[in-house]
């Protein structure tokens, strides 16, 4: 059994305890939030040792993988500490919201040879993971377009999203990490963007956009479309197309359940999308466990690493200075 | 060309008209009707010779092509004098609604080694008829179930239901035959039939059904199940299911157009299905037209002929029969 | 929390092990088996006391549910011996191969006030379920077609064949219990079937079919067809289609992922369906849970009763005698 | 009848030959092409008069229509001669590759009250234009954004490409023109646009491009995605989704038929898409005669426009620019 301290208890780290504690190769010994009733509620809930120092898991030699589930600005502190004691960590994406902690911090644990999985789960999901292999059987040819749909049902609340770091660096990081899983040994090359808010005026206000759009160009040539939205009437609308010059692989939708009504005025009618972003990737959190228990037992190289999130985040930063500056941006790694 | 006479001016046959005079093969030379007003105004409008008998048309050597669309009533009558004098005849479904009448005629005219194709244009529809191709091909493995669906938009007036000789003659009489095409070396050898007034009681008022369904098995075990109504809110539902030892071939819908609408409450919305059969069917009345023009000129055979239609019309029977006597009714060709 | 005994530790009883398991209200205080190793392995699995004899877990009062999951000829005695300790039941379908067993059984219990549910599994799947509400809805107005499509993906072990009492009890028997639960108000009255074997001619050596179909007519006179095979190259194939007077509701399949490829070739073409009963039906299982949750707490009714199985073995009889005697078969129940 | 003129008798002058032919309301009187012995062919095909000096037909005064499908340095010209005579013109796109010249002949041709259809085709789509119809009706909401994929199957020979104009003014003119007809009273307001060349060299050596992609912007902040290719391995990939505030309207391809095989190894699969540009738009060419009709008889303004021709010119442009000065462009009408 792998030993698992996790930390950070609200919704997705409530959501990762499940997964862990149901999953026969991990044991959930230690829980810690700091909020401490929480704490407490969740560690009897799956019978784990509630602690109030992360010292505590890190000291413990018998933990083997520290699992961070916690507030964005706890992640690098969190991993610092973690690679110290030579422990496997987990880390919810996005790594940091400041580049400039990220490059530190890679240059700090380098010396640990450091075991980090990152919390790209889109990577893992059946549908998404399948076009990639497809894509390496050599399905469609020569890759030459990615197109990436992605609206969430509805916004989080205003508060959350003040401290999100804007739709690219809280939302679209997904979208540029999953642009580079399906560049394989071709790497981003510029960037375009644009924002703008219709019919959500709020996030005027706080600076931000409900719609944003980018281009991005390969150094091979790849044109890649994303486009976001934070909301979405018909539910959570995941899509991925990859065009290639012998054919196409689209990575659809998740209905809510596979009926379909006909009536006078409509055919085909199927029902909503998935709304929740814990059930559309149901599947690939669990996959992400899976690929965490080899990374620990076998010293399998994971599908998503820490400079998967780092470049993902010199990718965001990008698309801001583009939106800002309204012209193509070079990426930098 | 080929130099056509048409018979019968009604709604099928001015399709006919059309079709024939916008084929580069076709010269329509003569048109006639029982209604002498209708057949003056169709014959101008495709520029023929408007005839008031029929032997005209048959003793003009330059006639190739005698084209029955005329009332059923009228069909063996026509049959019998094209074909003595050594026209090919193209004749719409059903052949007779009396099989006796068939069965002299196909010993009258046996020995003037008869030409005639017989309208069961759903064969040449590009979608059934190309899942005859792949089953040929072994796309499917061995044929082991046929399902066919078969519903018409809205029930035809009561007028024309009461001399149409029943849904199995009338309607069924496609499916029966469309059976036949994909059976090939096999033949039909059983059947057992329902028919059933559940929304529209006016069928019961003329021994009719708005309902109806079928099993029939062939002579190698092929189950087959046709399944029509009257009447289909969503349009002209008209789909063919072939399930085999390695997979299965369906033949679907088309619908108004290929959009598709989603909203808060429904996906992948489409448009209602065409409506009308001359919409639905309008590849198929255009190539059933080239292979009468081969079957004219180069002599080869068409797919669908005078056996093809007095065999579709003695199930047709066996379905009467079966419904009256509830049991399996073995079928004699 | 519901203490539960469970009976029959073979693949279905495993798999009802794990959802009791994991589920929030069920305690699995017993497990049984008849092969005593393979009771000790489960038992530790799942931390449950393992039983050599059935009375231990009747006799115990904290026991609120007996779950029968063993071999079908088990089923009618630990029926009458847990009714007879006033349990709540969780019976597998189908209830015996022997409708008099079944019948006398009826008689006995009726004095317990017998509480039994009964594992019709497609009753409870998301997809075929919400037919069910659309059409109470009047989605479609009047039923008047139900058409289902049941294909496994490969006949069980000839052995097994053997002893399952024909294709109509062991698996058509789903069908004629989904069609019951469309009817409603209404009730079968008439049964035609037929049988074959294309393909695997093994099936003629132990006098049963690999395909079978079906008409039944309800007393109301909707038309209700079934399509079965032992077979299915492309997976587990289970759909259902409901036509009404004023539309169509269908329940489709699913496929291992939402992806699709595009070549030279071929277009939208999508992955095989999922090829196992226990992962298409994974929800299914789980809200037959649910409601037996209810069933024992608050005393709901589910949706599946020992009266249902009763009556779809009364179909399945009929179906035998039809195919034996080549005629519609009346049912009585 | 609406006697016509047309200008240039190559491939897509043809087609619009046969649909004028066949068309009621139109008599084809001339027909004229630089190429003396195709003028001649077609001349007898459609029992026209062939003319050797456009003048004959515009000082015909029974001419209503002139229709310009000859090669695009003629359009301007022919445009200024047909008004001035009081013609109604349909030209097809582009109207020229200049946008200096389209200006200069705005101003001339305004004292003559010009009457000018422009050949943007897929304005007529039965699809296309049922989405601009929905979005009327409001039946997603506020819309928010546009993603155009417009594919040919193979890119057409290389002499053409060279005097093309290059793939905006070319091929995405038809998608830029589509965004306009969508946005309504809104208008273009930036564009930034990429090209490259994956798979097919050769447009190097022309500097032209095989793939661009664009991102617009309206002055609403609509956001607007074209993605465009120059082949296609399934065919042509034509597809329209416009997202809103309550919902998404789709705009799907055709394909060869509505079948689908389902083996071992895929489901659902389709047939290849619709693989010629005539073909797939066959409606839509109709439907824009309809128009000129309507436009010619009862003077009812058509959907598509010269300054839709002028305009949809100067966003092809605006791309080249930010293409080559790698930024955002503001475009001005």
């Amino acid at each position: 059994m792998i030993n698992v301290a996790l930390f950070g208890l609200g919704r997705i780290g409530q959501m990762h305890g499940e997964n862990l504690h149901a999953h026969k190769k991990f044991n959930l010994k230690y829980t810690f939030d700091i909020d401490k009733n929480l704490s407490k509620k969740i560690s009897r809930k799956f019978n784990t040792i509630s602690i109030d120092n992360p010292k505590i898991a890190f000291k413990d030699k018998n933990i083997d993988v520290v699992f961070i589930a916690s507030s964005t600005p706890t992640h690098i502190n969190l991993i610092n500490e973690a690679t110290k004691y030579k422990k496997v960590v987990f880390c919810e994406k996005p790594l940091d919201l400041d580049i400039k902690k990220v490059n530190i911090c890679k240059k700090n644990i380098k010396k640990f040879n450091p075991k980090i999985q990152l919390g790209f789960n889109r990577r893992y999901d059946p549908g998404h993971n399948s076009l990639k292999k497809d894509l390496q059987k050599g399905t469609i040819g020569k890759l030459e377009k990615i197109i990436i749909t992605s609206r969430d049902p509805a916004p989080p609340p205003i508060n959350y999203l003040k401290v999100s770091g804007g739709i690219f660096k809280d939302m679209m990081i997904h979208d540029f990490d999953l642009i580079r899983f399906y560049l394989q040994n071709d790497e981003v090359d510029s960037i375009y963007s644009i924002g703008s808010n219709v019919s959500d005026k709020r996030f005027n206000k706080i600076k931000d956009y409900e719609l944003a759009s980018c281009i991005l160009k390969s150094k091979n040539g790849v044109q890649c479309i994303i486009t976001n939205s934070r909301h979405c009437s018909f539910g959570y609308d995941q899509r991925v197309e990859l065009f290639g010059s012998n054919g196409m692989l689209i990575s659809g939708n998740k209905n809510e359940n596979e009926t379909q009504t006909f009536t006078k005025n409509s055919t085909s009618q199927k029902k909503p999308l998935l709304n929740f972003f814990i059930d559309r990737y149901v599947d690939a959190y669990k996959l992400q466990l899976d690929e965490l228990a080899s990374y620990t037992i076998k010293r399998k190289q994971p599908i998503s690493s820490f400079e998967d999130g780092r470049r993902a985040l010199i990718i965001a930063n990008a698309a801001s200075a583009s939106l800002k500056e309204k012209k193509q941006i070079k990426i930098q790694f």
